[in-house]
């Protein structure tokens, strides 16, 4: 059933597009495979049959349903109180039976994993996460493999016609120098779609759940394939092999990190300013709206504001933080390159938000912990990398005299993790009272509570109105007696 | 004020003695320094208004403590549901200033930390968790140093008159071979106690949490200092070394254990068999009992029955558990072994179980999960013992084939942490609701109530009835009315 409403959308969205649209080129076209096959046929009228046709089988669907058990459903409570009570607490025997969860803002869900059971759920999500890791960890296999392609005489050697032209001095420099960074680029930027798309099948039920968890998988990932991947500069395994042996982590970071302070001061430039100053001109969804307007020739008047792209800013941001707190006692030089990304950044920001991106939802600073998180990571490194340089220049009492930094700091975290991250995970009752006790005396909740009936409906369904029974479409499946019951 | 009920609860009992003893001889004595100076007095006398005096005081901080806000108090609920809302969810807008937890029973309450703190608990956690890494890796530093001075040489330098003792044959033998295991075990057998102390210490206001918590830090202990002691033979910092080289840790395991089966068979009988057996003799309880009427010349006749010692049993048997698993492979011969020490232990804790010990509280099972962990620890320490004993082989296919087993494991633990830790951390709404229902005709509900409003009281302020206010003492600080509002 998943698909069908999201072909009646679409269905629905190309009708209104050819009834505004009034040339009669477009009204006729082939009814067969991508129009070009079958016989010419009236759209309008073949496209209307259709979307009929695609309604009734909902419809049908959904009455068929209406005697069944139905795997989730929202449920509503009067007080905000009650609500929370319901979510906090277990409540069937059986853990994993009943689960409950606070319902995201109407337009945040994310209908795939509405009705899934927790099983179904337990079980992508582990999936998942074996997924990411690999990812993560054999990234750059692939990124080597094309890096060596580029190896001149490898490719006269496969590609033969092409001798002539590799001995230009300029093609070749763009083929050795230029080539192998930007097809690592554009991995890169490739990145944080496949996360969105990893935490899509997790088993989230809304987009602003997916959208953190992909900005957790895109943080780790930049952290070990930039930061890592250049300090350590070898292969994927030899990485991890490293962090197999903790006791020697010191002392390999501290002759590989401080080799590495001019690659990322360029970094900074390169990288930082040039990407922050692109966030202005919105490349990606100019070149995107270009190929479809002149190339594909669809004009689609539906121009959608876009949203913050969390999952992949937040992460950039922090790998600077990152690279801040562990060169700043070795190569002071990168601050001030930092200072200038991050003023850089306050401003772009600020009028991308205010002018530019929508919010799609509200995140309720629930993104707040994985700064805090990453901050934490970005000071244990440091004095990891500070004992191991005390200990590389023979100063052992200097070396153990740092080895209690890291416990306290994350002494630090424990408690932050105590005082803090509850009030990011629910509403105090204090506060749950306060805003219950103000709207009890308010004359706008009755309708309210009226608007609440219809707001959870899978946004597919409400575009109909085609077949007779439109009203039946707005009333939900089930009645509201049988839900308070 | 901690001082004064407990010296109340000593004097209450020791003028009880003194007055259902009719000798005379016992009711005078000097009432100074331990009854050696001071002048001769009538000690029931003098017993009874130095209570009166304490009592007294008691009263006056009491009365003094009514008109301010006090740190903590016991909040009772009229159905068990509304209770575990207001234990689940967050309290105020800070989470550690309104800390709400389950009320252990009224005898299981341990007073110290009960007005204190989230921070000062936070806190004395903290100091407690470092002092108990310390002394579970140090450990073996002053057992070591007993073991070093009994070589017999170092002993005849040091205590010149000892030569012609320590040159008989049997009395070196003695020593040399007897008295270093020995000491081991005495030291052994004083942990339970230390791990009481540090669990007491560290923030807990019940009993059976103090016990269980001591009861995964002897676990602990237990594993580091009997099995990897035994296994890897060096030193404690040699052992932390080992851990601090994850990849090697199953090469050196595969080459460690196996070596030390026979010491395991050996240990499963001379301290398996003895400790199960000797429990039916409560040897420690008859000396101690044997020492205070002979020695000390104390007729208690109050004779507590003893309470189950979780914190000391658990953790032997599950080290004997620990040893099956990773045996079985190597040394299937340990197996009989074990299944009559299994057997043994069954006759005799039901023995004990039903006829000597009587429960304090009730635990909930929620020992269960230590032996869970502890269950899955000796299986991951298995797969990681066969990975590196394959490897030794020369059977890399059999090794990398071992590899997706611990992996496996831990994908169940993970899962069983989902579907059956909830149950063991609170009651379920369905179960609480169930429970209320029943409750709501029960006319024996009123009287509980009644009692429930004086049960919790510091029981050494229960014996008083010396000062004439007597009715004050059973009535609440705080009125029920201020309690509810």
């Amino acid at each position: 059933m998943q698909s069908s409403p999201k072909n009646s959308k679409r269905l629905y969205r190309r009708l209104v597009n050819l009834k505004s649209a009034n040339h009669d080129r477009e009204r006729f076209g082939r009814s067969g495979f991508m129009g070009l096959f079958g016989q010419r046929v009236d759209l309008l009228d073949h496209y209307e049959k259709k979307l009929e046709v695609i309604e009734d089988n909902v419809r049908a669907e959904q009455s068929s349903c209406l005697g069944k058990e139905v795997g989730a459903a929202f449920v509503s409570f009067r007080t905000r109180f009650a609500a929370a009570s319901a979510i906090h607490m277990q409540q069937g025997v059986n853990p994993t039976q009943w689960v409950t969860e606070t319902a995201p803002d109407p337009e945040d869900v994310y209908w795939p994993f509405f009705s899934a059971s927790f099983l179904k759920r337990w079980i992508s999500n582990l999936v998942v996460v074996v997924a990411c890791v690999l990812l993560t960890v054999l990234f750059l296999i692939p990124v080597l493999i094309v890096q060596g392609l580029t190896h001149l005489e490898q490719l006269e050697i496969w590609f033969p016609f092409l001798k002539g032209l590799l001995r230009i001095a300029f093609v070749s420099q763009v083929i050795t120098g230029y080539l192998p960074s930007l097809v690592l680029q554009l991995f890169l930027y490739v990145v944080p779609s496949i996360m969105i798309m990893f935490s899509s099948i997790q088993g989230y039920i809304a987009m602003s759940q997916i959208e953190k968890s992909a900005c957790i998988k895109v943080l780790w990932f930049t952290i070990w394939n930039i930061f890592f991947a250049n300090v350590l500069s070898g292969s994927a395994l030899y990485r991890v092999e490293i962090f197999l042996e903790p006791k020697n982590i010191p002392a390999i970071l501290a002759v590989a990190v401080p080799g590495q302070a001019t690659f990322f001061i360029a970094y900074v430039v390169t990288s930082g300013w040039t990407s922050t100053s692109s966030e202005l001109f919105q490349l990606s969804t100019l070149v995107s709206n270009f190929i479809k307007r002149n190339i594909c020739r669809k004009y689609d008047d539906e121009f959608e504001v876009p949203s913050v792209p969390y999952h992949s800013e937040i992460p950039r941001i922090l790998l600077f933080g990152l690279l801040g707190i562990t060169y700043f006692f070795l190569a002071p030089l990168i601050l001030p390159f930092l200072l200038v990304y991050y003023c850089l950044g306050y401003l772009i920001y600020r009028n991308q938000l205010l002018n530019v991106y929508a919010p799609k939802y509200e995140t309720g600073g629930k993104l707040w912990p994985i700064v805090h998180d990453s901050m934490i990571f970005s000071l244990i490194l440091m004095h990891v990398i500070a004992i191991g340089i005390f200990g590389l220049k023979k100063l052992p009492l200097a070396s153990s005299l740092t080895v209690p930094l890291p416990i306290l700091t994350l002494v630090f975290n424990s408690y932050c993790r105590r005082r803090f991250l509850p009030m990011f995970k629910s509403y105090s009752v204090e506060s749950l009272l306060k805003k219950d006790k103000e709207e009890q005396n308010d004359p706008t909740i009755a309708s309210f509570h009226e608007r609440l009936a219809t707001a959870y409906q899978d946004p597919a369904l409400l575009h109909g109105g085609y077949s007779g029974n439109s009203a039946s479409i707005i009333a939900p499946l089930l009645s509201t007696a049988e839900v308070d019951a």
